[in-house]
């Protein structure tokens, strides 16, 4: 298992985080397998999408917070309630197919860290399991 | 492979099935792989958020309910759209990595049930498959 | 790894690939594992929900559209900004148990390819590892 380390830098954002997983992947000397990307935080989630215009991040994030609005009612009192919300939406746990000793992505396909409560330092746990 | 049985108590709300998740890691002696947790219900899903206030459970159930309010015009007529779209969001499979025989979750993540269209007995079935 | 080809018809529907994932696992030969499935696009996505009544899918379809509108305002500028959108809020990695080479499904559930751009030719990737 390996750790990530991600330092986001702003309220809300998708950190493109490929390299990092794939640098994983390569290290594990997995040919054929499944890669496993897992967020353990309740203010973040992983994101699968887009990475070659960073606007289409931009409107992931913005589209959220127009779903789960910063200023709504909430119960819970520590001002971070719609950030646990828009993590349960995107999601903690993904996994991306490995052959060949690479992540399976598609042509335009990237692996994010998803920030809802930034800037924090954030963990991502990475498994790479042969067939 | 196990099978959890829950009963949910409202029409609504997130049952946190953490113990019992970990209860079947310990029990199939793994220490290290993943941990598949899969509902096989399409009005139930599955959120891995904050299990330590009960109201991020009710502030996300009551967002879901805003997004997908249970009085719009839905084609299905078994009453129950607003239940199938909302367990589509959150999804019915998601995964925890195992290490040293536990489940690696954030200081203040848990594993739920979400109920959509309870109050229900539902299963949960979870596979633990070592590295 | 097998590589499932769709053809999809409308701009937004739910396509059933049940048949083909579950023909992938009864070819693999695995009779207990996990059947996984990515989608390698980033304007479609996967949805595991009912397949017995087509108008469940019409309205998941449907209810995401209201939540992210075609004609909002996006800065990615090729049109397909909600595509993207929706596809990050299905999912684009789903895993469903395998038991007796069958796909562990409950009753009513089937697993879709979520098309959120059409019409096109789209991949999905299915991998079948036993326990």
């Amino acid at each position: 298992m390996a750790q990530l380390d991600v330092s986001t830098k702003s309220k809300m954002e998708l950190v493109d985080i490929t390299a990092q997983v794939q640098k994983v992947v390569r290290e594990s000397g997995v040919r054929s397998g499944v890669c496993y990307i897992f967020v353990p935080h309740t203010t973040a989630g992983l994101v699968i999408n887009e990475n070659w215009d960073p606007s289409v991040g931009q409107d992931i994030v913005s589209q959220l917070d127009k779903l789960v609005p910063r200023t709504g009612h909430y119960r819970h009192l520590e001002g971070n309630a719609p950030a646990h919300i828009k993590s349960s939406l995107v999601g903690a746990s993904h996994f991306v197919p490995v052959e060949e000793g690479k992540l399976v992505l598609g042509t335009w396909q990237g692996v994010f860290l998803a920030e809802f409560d930034g800037p924090r330092h954030r963990h991502v746990v990475v498994k790479v399991i042969p067939d």
